[in-house]
Order: structure tokens, then C-alpha cells, then sequence
């Protein structure tokens, strides 16, 4: 038993192998059982009907089951199996699964409930489930759920499909849910909606293999090209994360169901602000940085998992639109401007050639508006429009009205969807349905065009970079020397915190550290112009609100004189001082805010937005998962106060917006490196004639963890 | 021939009465077909159906015409009919129209195409039905159009339906489209999706009668509840705004289903910023003022014209949920989040009659997760469950899942949908469309939720208030008093404009206008502290880029070397003046700002956002269309920045947004009292500790028509 060997592991680090859960060449059920309205009789009836390999059901009381002969227990089986699936008593399921892995088969899928979702003695139960699973290194899917299928391999361990009834369509969809009952409706909508399925998985209490696992799996899986999820928690990120990277990687898609708002905890950004960012903001943002596409309801699951399926794409975002209404090419225009797509002009040729296909009142432009007429026009007209907008350069994806679904138009449709590589994103004003069981079809234009952007968000995805130089040991033990004497305290001095951010590449006001006035006068006069200054001290970490910054002081007499306040009324209060910076003042009237604090998911994120009092009147703050490269915060800066920041009339210059970019990706290379800070607050950052200039800058300092006798 | 005598009236301001039309107790129908397959045939053949009043076919060749007996032209009618339906060639309507007219015929719908879509011809045939229309009070509906119908008058005029389909199921919901295609399209969606349909109608090319006038005609109909309409062009605003304020009035509900914004005019709102918004902006805030529900898709308008048909209101925001699946009642509770409901927490009384019904591991807090066991509990716990909600008064509707449509939870819903009178929107996760046809039914978790939005958007409208004191001739008189000097120029000096806004109760600063610097220092000695100095001239609209204004002067000296060196100045370059405006300046943080400008469609929109540089930034300003109250004004001011202005941490006070709407409602008075005034920039409007202050203001006027000859 090599097994006992293994180090203890978390479930949620393991890398299992799940090619014996779900492409199996042999199968055992525990549970199976003769009668074919329990559950039991139910997915063992699913299997026999489909599955080409060895099948063994076993069963404590019968010697046959549904006429095979049955094994009493794991541990009798002629041979090791790939994968058991399990659907007995909750209490029963550990011993098996121990006996299981001694016996050496090699995973197993439990479909019993009783476990952590049935209070502390199921909790107990699956405890045990974790710790086989992890110790033994032995794949557990489960408990508490509805199985899978794999239609390749034409397995239906599952509930969710009596056995009489019609198997999906295979194809390039995976579908995987934690939710069982949601699982088993949202495969129902694919396949109402006409979606291939390759895969479908449940899993879950998640006991062992996690959705992030199944979701890791089903990407290497050739046939696949969409996977669909739905998770309400995301146990196992830095697997999720890697089948994010691998899927862009073999440009596969994943979609992401999640759930909305209530989920939303409310977290201060900076510490400074009532700015809120929740939780579901971040995931969000690691949807985007990831390329996984997030949608909000099981329409957009099934329109996007549509359209996708062939695994087309588009070289741009513009699109033809063929339509008998002027109402509904209208209504389509207007959804794709909503959308961010386009409906180009033609070119005067490719208009004449169309032209020549209408009656005079017709519109040979795009939308091409053929008019009701069209039914007394040439057989082939609609076939030649199509075909002429699928052929010019300047669209990239068509979406054409059509009447009926059982129409000649709907056929045409259906070929031209497998002679073009561009995608054809039809609206059938009755019974779109049908049709969408030969091709993507949509009953709605609106969702026509939205599809579309599911299209373009996955086209020419470059391959992601994080930052150049993250590992750079020197910088990072430098960095932890300046940190070092503030860690005794719940937060690094200003001082400090812009020292170390300098050395990752942000820039700061020119500034010096003093003791004294006299001290103080010449730093200013180094410096030149007019300065702030400001109280260090372990006792302030927001210095301005008690009464330890001035600013705009001048000349030898201001400068010392400022000190000499600051330091008489700290130390009238008590306030034991580490010095006082001397800072040059920075002119500018935009002020910035870069920021960073810890997700418990996902880790560090930097957040960069409207600084100052404008924090509060704009809340867009964009969030950046760190780590990340400097195109990814070049986008996201761009994307702060809705583009506005660079796009407005007297917006940002590029090489301030270049700035702001370095600045972030110095807050997430700390955070990175710096694991022990638990929030940065950079706040303001102001663009001046000299660049960019990060004005009060705050790291403070996860609380240590309470002494248990506390 | 008293119609002759009528005065001339442009179609738009008619107000015709439709009840001829829509509920015609007789009908002649010109090019009546005995071809099943012929428009005029299927036309006929749905009228003879159905309609029990009186009908005749006219038709120029036949003398019988689908077995009834066929008259050769209107004039030969043996009465006079409440409506002709038309289906002949587009050269011959005009003549017949003017002969019915003259036979005392009282309405006509014309289906004929080859009017102004078909080129100059079409146009000039069309200009002669308006024409008609107008001058002989006769109202014309169409043409290029489908037809209508009415489901209570069993009045089948349209093409849209084959003579032998199933009706649509009479209900409380009508539809309005301008584009037959896509209203027939609209119309099929509809009955699909189980709506009871009052009356269909569309209006095509609105020669005379407009989408806005068929709006108004049925929601005085006493069966309907709910009118959705798709239109393109909004061609009678004000009979638009009287449906909406009469449907509000009724508690009736519009549905507007909008093109999106490729139809977007840019346009500048303010002349000094790059702010845009765009008609459909204007039409949004048009909707909202009135209450009418704007929508994006045929889906939404489809589930909110579901979800409303049968008048339920909401007392509040507050959604009770039943489940068979964790995944769903998250997804549910998630979308209640986004969407702002509220899953409340049930009250330890009703969750403890609540839980008496489930098995220990079930939930019996609000989601209800009733878990997959259902099945195999008390049959009536489904039912039991669901009163307990609905009887709670915490819940003002039910969300419940439901699984297959053919069940007897489904049955249940059913049953409770009709006793109670708080709406039920049920997720049925297998074949939702067979229940949509009993009860609203949705397929969509996401798309349930969304439906009872539009539900708390229509409960407790209260009756709408526009300004008081709105009609005060004599302010209105002194205002254009004010204003006279500035009409022969492009705008009116910064002190008229504010001039007048004070006397329509703006808040502005101090100030005094003087005309060489002896008076300009006492001026600013009697207004006290620091002061602006403004050159006001004809040539200089924007005199702070101009070089006309100088910031903070303060004493004798420095304000009257201000004075000179701006007057020096403008002499130097020949710039006229007609004063320098010395104003107390105002310290504040915040900058605001409201303005005016007039929509070409519904006439003068008050904005108001942030202002100076912040416009830039955030780009959210709220647009009010103008007369409004102060409730409009003080809500429309509450949502600056999202609200964010009062709702941040150091927000505007109450007062502050009081003083806000009071100069928004002062903007909206002055653009109502004085049409020549183009557009109003007032900015920035500043809350300084002596409340808001106008600091600058600027009226422009509309530019005079060129000449002819110019």
C-alpha cells in the first residue's frame, strides 16, 4: 500500500488524474439495484443501456441485477476497475471506498447524500471522504450529486436522464455544475437548446475533486471546445486559474454561471474611503484578466455555448445583417451599437451586386433590408445576399432574419453555417428552436447580437504575460530590509512604504527625512519650490486627519517653522515621532489612487482609480488580479473612470497613462513579493509636468493571528 | 362638406377618435379577393371568420366575393361604415379614400404598400393621404402596414393570421408596432409566450394616424392592462405624453421596446465640455418621468407584459423563494441582489411553521430549500409552503421552482396565482412555455426575478406633479425684459443669464456689474472678501479662455488693477465691453452643474452632474425633461454620480440638494417660459457654507433661419 506513503495533502491542491472517473473502460456500481425507479436501478440501467466496456453491479442482497451478475462487495470484483460509482447509504460509503482503494480501482463517483449537506455526523462522514481521497490519492467526485455523462465514451452515470430517454446530441460542449438539481436543469435547457453535449459533470459536496479539477480536465479533452460551469464557490483557485490559462492556451472557451449580488461581501478598498468593492467584483476581474466569459443567467449560458460551439471566431467586431423587416434591422443595428458592434457600410461594389438582386425600394446597404417581398423574388435571392456579405472582407459574422424555422431560408442558412468559417447568428421569428438544433438560432435580436460578443471576446485572445522580472530575489530582500523595523507596528511609515515602492519601479515625489528644523530647511531648499511636511510616526497611520501634515511651505523661515509646530504638538500630545518628511508639492488637478488588498480566494488585487475626493463620487475603481503584466495594466488603466481619463477632452497623456501602469504593476509585484502586507493604499497619485508622482502611500500589516490562550 | 372648412392641422396634433376603427360595429373592405392565397383574401377571409357585425366586400371585377355579395366602390355602400380596410393598389387609394370621406364612410386602415418606402412617387401619393387625413378630420391608419386586431370585437383586419390559425387568446394585453414584419413577429412571440392579446395593431408608414394616437385610444380600453409598442420614431410627443400621464393615471402600464444606440445622435450637451448624450438618453428619461417601462429586447417585453397582464402590484421589494436545489435558490437570491430586491428573512414564526414541513436538513428560512426530497413528502408540503409566503406580510411575491410544467406543484402555482392577489413568478426548470399559457412561467432563474422588476417599477406611481406656480406671466415678462438687449446676439452676458435664473429662484453669487475700476473696487469692498472679476462682452462667450476673467482679487489695489489690466486688455484687441461683473468668490469642494438644451422630439431636457472638470470624468449626468416638479427634481438630483454625491462620506447635505433641484427646477422654467433660449450652461454650481452658488451661467440662442436667398 505505497499509498500511506504519500504526504498528507489539502483536496484543494491535489492534481488528480480523471481520465478513470469520466472516459472509464470499466465500471462497478455499489448500489445497483433491480428496481428501475429508484436511483440505484435508475443510473445502472443508464449504464447498461449505453456503456461499451465492463460493467459489474454490486449489491449486498442480490446475486443479479437487472439480469448481470452482481458482486457483493468492492473487494470481490474479478478485477481492479477504473471507476466505481457509489449509491448506497451515506454511513456505508467510506468503508467501501477504503476497501475501494485497497483493492486498487481507481476512482469513484458518489452519488449518496447524508454527507456534509445533512449536519455534524454527514460532515464527519465526508471528513472521511477528504481524507481518503487525499491520503490515498484517490479520486473522489462527490458526494451529494447527480453523476455525469460522457457522450464519447457513452457513459450516463447520472440520474438527471431516465433510461428510456433520448440521449443528448454529443458535441463540444462540457457542462459542469456543483448544484446537482441545477446541474440537471441547466443540461436540460443545453439540450432544449440545442447544444451538443460532450460532457456533463455534478459535483457536488466536492469532497475530493473539485469543479476547478473536472474544469481543468475537460479542457485537455480533444473533442471539447466550451465548457460551462456553475459554481457557487470556487474551492480549489489556483486549479481554476490554470484551466483559465490552459483553455486560452488551446483557445477552448469557459463560461462561467455565477450568481449575483447577494453573494457580494462588502470590503473597503482603502482603508481611507467608503469605496466597496465585493467579492464578486473580484472574480469578475479574474474572469476578465483570465478570458473566461462570466454571464448572469442560463440564457446567456445556452446563447453563448450556442454560438461557440463550432469553435468559430471573428477577426473583428463587424457585422451583416440580412432582414424582410426594417423594424427588426433596426432593432438589430441598435443592439449591436448597444453591444459594441458594428454594422459597416458595404463597398459600392459589393452594394450594386446586391442591388442587382432587389427590387429598386429595397435596401442594398447593410442591414440589406430585401422587404417582405422576398417571397416573390428569385429562389436563390436570399442564399445571394448572404453569400455576399459572407464573402466581403469588411464582415466578420452574419446575422440574418429568417421567417420560419421549416423554411427554405433556414436551410440555406444551415449550409452556408458549415461552408463559412464566420459565424451566422440567425433570428427566427417562429420557432427558433427547431432550427437551433441544427445550427445557432436565436428567437430574440438582442440576443442574436449578444451572442456576437461572446464570439469577439474569445477572438485573437493573445496569450497571457505576467510581468517581466517578477522574480527578482535582490529587490525583493532589499525591499524586506527597508520593511523590516516597521513590522513590529500595523502599518510601514510613509517613508518606508515609498522607499520600498521605488525600488519596484513607482514614481515618487522627490522627498527626504529629517529630525529636526534645521534639517528640515535644507532638505526643503535641496528640493526648491514649496514642500509638505509631515509627521512620521507608528502612532498616525492617517497623519493629515490628527493634525501631523502641513503643506505649501516656502523659504528658510516657513519651512523651519513648520517643523518646529509639528514637532512642539506632537510632542505636547505624547506622540513619539520617527522624523519628519519633507516632500516637494506636487501641482496637478487630476488626483489618482492606486491600492492593493487580499482577496481570500484569489489572493492580491490592485485596485487603480479616481484618487482623492473623487473616490467617492466615481466608485469605478478597476480591479487587477496580481500578478500581471504591464499590457494588462496599461488596459486596465485605460479602462478607469470608463476611459474617460484618457479620452477626455483634457485627459491623460500617454506616457502618464504609461506611468499610472508602472505604479500598478510596482503595487502587484510588492504584493507578490511582500506577502505579509495585507493592504496598500497609494492615494494620490497626481500626473504633473514632471510625470506621474505617488503623493502618501500606506502598507499595513496582516493582524497576527490571536494566540489561542488570548 | 363641413370637413372642408376644418382648419388646417399638421397629422401630428390631431386627436382622432379611434373607436371607429378599432371597434367597428360595420366594415367594407376594398380589394376583398375570393384568392385564399391573395393579402385581400386572407384579409377577408379572417374577417368573415370572426367579425359579427356587418361586412362588405368591394371589389371592382366580382360580384361576389367568398360567398358574400361584392360592391364595386365605397360609394356605393348601401350605409355608411365605421371602417374600410384597403388592399389595392397604392396609385388608386387617394380617389377612394376621398370618396369614402365624402360618403360619410368614418375610418379607413390602409394595408397597401407603395407609399413613401417606395420612392418619390410613393411620397407624393402618401403627402395626399395625410393631407386627407388632416383636412377632412377622417382618420387613415397605415398604409404599408399589416392590419390589426381586436380580440373582444372579434375583429381579425390583418394578414399576420391565416384565416384558418387559432386565435390568440383574448387578454388584458394590447401591442403596438409601426413595422408590420416585426409586429406580426412581436405579435407571434407574444402568444407563444402565453399573453392574453386584447388588440394587436400596426400603424406602418403613418400617413395620419401615429403609434402615439393608437397608445392613447387603447389605454382608454377598460380590458387592458398593459400596452407594449415598438416604434422607431416617436412622431406625436405629446400625445405620447398624454397616453403615458393617462396610463399612470389608470394604473396601467406601457411597454416600450426601443432600438438601441446605433440610432444615437451625438450631441453636445454643455458647449463647453465633450459630455454627449444621446436621443435615446432623452427618450429614457422621458420614460422614466412618465412611468413608462423602457425594454432592450422582445424577451423582456414578452416576461414583463407576462408578469403584468393580470394587474398585480407589489407592496414593496421583497420576494419570497421556494427551491428544490441550493444552485437555483442562489442563482434566484443573486438575481434579486443585482436587480434590488430582497430575499428577506422570514420571521422565527412562520420559519418554524415552515420547518414542522421539512426534514431537518432542509431550509426553512427564505430561499426555502425544500431539497429534492419534495418528492417524497406530505403531498401537500409544496402547497403549504408556498401559502405560508404568500400569506406572509413580509413577501409581496413568489418566486418558486417549479420542475416540469405538467405537475402538481405547477397545479398548485396555478390554483394560488388566481386566489392571491400578490404575483407568482415561477422558474420551471423542464418546458416553462406549457405553463406560460396558465400563469407567467419562466424558464430562466435570471429572467423571473428581472419580470417582478417590472412589477415594484409600476406599484405606488404616485399621480404626477409638474411644477408649481409653472404659469407667472409676470416673472416671465420681466424676464424677457431682462433678456431683450441680448437677442440681437448669439447669447445673453453672464450677468442677464443669471439675472433671470435668480428671479426663477436660482441661487447664484453675489455680484454687481461695473463699468471702470473706481466702481469696480467700491463694489467689491460692499460684497466683502476676495472677488472675481468678469469682462462681459457680446464677443466673448467663453471669457474665462478668452482672457476675461482674473480669479481672487482682494482690496482696493489689487482689484483695481484687475479692473484695468482686464480693460486694458480688451481694448488692446479691439474687444467691445459692456462691463466688468465683480462677484464674490465662492469656496467650495465640489463642483456642479445644470443646463438645458432642447431635444428635437420632447422639446427642453434639463441636465445636471457634476461639473467643471468633472464632467469629463464621470459623464453621468441625469437629464430631466422639462416642465417637471420639485419631487422630480430633488429624485432626478439624488441620482448625480449614482448618487454618490449624497451618499459619500463627506456627500452634499440636504440642503445643498434641495438648493440643487431648486436650480434645476429654475433652469426648467426659464427653457419653458422662453422658448428662443437654445441652450443653458450653468457651471459651476458650487455648495459653498452659504449654500449653492451659481458662479457662472451662459444662455445661447436658437440660431436665426438663413434666408432664402442667403
Amino acid at each position: 500500500m505505497p499509498e500511506l506513503d504519500s504526504p498528507p495533502a489539502s483536496a484543494g491542491d491535489s492534481e488528480w488524474d480523471l481520465s478513470p472517473v469520466f472516459s472509464p473502460s470499466s465500471i462497478a456500481m455499489v448500489g445497483a439495484s433491480d428496481n428501475p425507479m429508484s436511483i440505484g436501478g435508475m443510473v445502472y440501467g443508464n449504464l447498461k443501456r449505453d456503456f461499451p466496456g465492463q460493467l459489474y453491479p454490486i449489491n449486498v442482497v442480490r446475486k443479479v441485477v437487472q439480469g448481470d451478475v452482481a458482486y457483493s462487495d468492492v473487494a470481490d470484483l474479478p478485477e481492479p476497475v477504473d471507476l466505481l460509482i457509489v449509491m448506497v447509504e451515506a454511513s456505508l460509503v467510506p468503508g467501501i471506498l477504503a476497501r475501494a482503494a485497497d483493492a486498487g480501482h481507481r476512482s469513484a463517483y458518489v452519488l449518496s447524500s447524508g454527507f456534509s449537506e445533512a449536519g455534524a455526523g454527514g460532515i464527519a462522514l465526508q471528513a472521511q471522504l477528504t481524507d481518503l481521497a487525499t491520503t490515498r490519492n484517490f479520486p473522489i467526485v462527490g458526494p451529494n450529486c447527480i453523476g455525469f455523462l460522457n457522450s464519447f465514451g457513452s457513459v450516463m452515470a447520472n440520474f438527471s436522464l431516465a433510461p428510456t430517454a433520448d440521449r443528448p446530441r454529443p458535441g463540444s460542449v462540457a457542462l459542469i455544475s456543483q448544484s446537482g438539481g441545477f446541474g440537471s436543469y441547466i443540461l436540460n435547457r443545453a439540450v432544449r437548446g440545442g447544444l451538443g453535449i460532450g460532457y456533463f459533470a455534478s459535483t457536488g459536496n466536492e469532497a475530493g475533486v473539485t469543479v476547478a479539477d473536472v474544469l481543468r480536465h475537460f479542457v485537455e479533452q480533444p473533442q471539447i471546445k466550451v465548457i460551462a460551469m456553475f459554481a457557487e464557490a470556487i474551492r480549489n483557485p489556483r486549479q481554476f486559474l490554470a484551466a483559465a490559462d490552459r483553455a486560452r492556451e488551446l483557445d477552448k472557451v469557459i463560461i462561467s454561471v455565477t450568481p449575483g449580488a447577494s453573494e457580494t461581501v462588502a470590503r473597503a478598498v482603502m482603508s481611507h474611503t467608503a469605496s466597496i468593492v465585493g467579492s464578486r467584483d473580484v472574480y469578475d476581474a479574474v474572469c476578465a484578466q483570465r478570458g473566461v466569459l462570466r454571464v448572469d443567467s442560463i440564457d446567456e449560458l445556452v446563447d453563448y455555448a450556442s454560438i461557440l460551439q463550432a469553435g468559430k471566431r471573428m477577426r473583428g467586431r463587424r457585422i451583416g445583417v440580412i432582414t424582410t423587416s426594417g423594424g427588426a434591422g433596426v432593432l438589430v443595428s441598435g443592439a449591436a451599437g448597444d453591444y459594441g458592434l458594428d454594422v459597416p457600410q458595404l463597398g459600392p461594389e459589393r452594394q450594386a451586386q446586391i442591388a442587382a438582386l432587389l427590387p429598386a425600394f429595397a435596401s442594398s446597404t447593410n442591414p440589406v433590408d430585401t422587404t417582405a417581398g422576398i417571397g416573390e423574388m428569385a429562389p436563390d435571392t436570399y442564399e445571394k445576399i448572404a453569400r455576399a456579405l459572407l464573402d466581403d472582407d469588411s464582415i466578420d459574422a452574419l446575422v440574418p432574419l429568417a421567417w420560419h424555422s421549416v423554411s427554405r431560408d433556414a436551410d440555406v442558412l444551415v449550409a452556408l453555417e458549415s461552408e463559412y468559417d464566420k459565424p451566422i447568428a440567425p433570428v427566427v421569428t417562429i420557432d427558433a428552436d427547431a432550427l437551433a438544433h441544427r445550427m445557432p438560432a436565436f428567437a430574440d435580436p438582442t440576443r442574436a447580437v449578444r451572442a456576437l460578443t461572446a464570439v469577439t471576446a474569445v477572438s485573437g485572445r493573445p496569450r497571457r504575460r505576467t510581468a517581466d522580472g517578477i522574480v527578482d530575489e535582490a529587490r525583493a530582500a532589499a525591499a524586506r530590509d527597508l520593511l523590516r523595523p516597521s513590522m513590529a507596528h500595523g502599518f510601514a511609515l510613509e517613508s518606508t512604504a515609498k522607499d520600498v515602492l521605488r525600488l519596484y519601479g513607482m514614481p515618487t515625489a522627490e522627498e527626504r527625512v529629517v529630525s529636526d528644523p534645521d534639517a528640515g530647511s535644507k532638505a526643503a531648499a535641496e528640493l526648491g519650490g514649496p514642500v509638505a511636511l509631515k509627521i512620521l510616526s507608528y502612532r498616525l497611520p492617517h497623519k493629515s486627519d490628527q493634525g501631523g501634515v502641513v503643506l505649501n511651505r516656502q523659504g528658510d523661515d516657513e519651512v523651519r517653522r513648520g517643523c518646529s509646530e509639528l514637532l512642539e504638538y506632537m510632542a505636547a500630545k505624547g506622540v513619539p515621532v520617527e522624523g519628519v518628511l519633507v516632500q516637494q508639492m506636487a501641482k496637478g488637478s487630476l488626483e489618482l489612487a492606486v491600492g492593493m488588498y487580499r482577496d481570500s480566494v484569489f489572493g492580491p488585487i490592485v485596485t487603480a482609480g479616481l484618487g482623492g475626493r473623487l473616490i467617492e463620487l466615481t466608485a469605478d475603481a478597476v480591479l487587477l488580479p496580481a500578478p500581471f503584466g504591464r499590457d494588462e495594466a496599461l488596459a486596465a488603466a485605460d479602462r478607469i473612470a470608463g476611459g474617460r481619463i484618457t479620452h477626455a477632452q483634457r485627459g491623460m497623456s500617454e506616457s502618464a497613462l504609461g506611468e499610472l501602469a508602472a505604479a500598478m504593476t510596482a503595487v502587484g509585484l510588492v504584493a507578490v513579493d511582500h506577502p505579509e502586507i495585507d493592504s496598500i493604499d497609494v492615494n494620490p497619485l497626481i500626473p504633473t509636468d514632471r510625470g506621474l508622482v505617488a503623493v502618501d502611500a500606506l502598507f499595513t500589516w496582516a493582524k497576527p493571528p490571536t494566540a489561542a490562550h488570548d
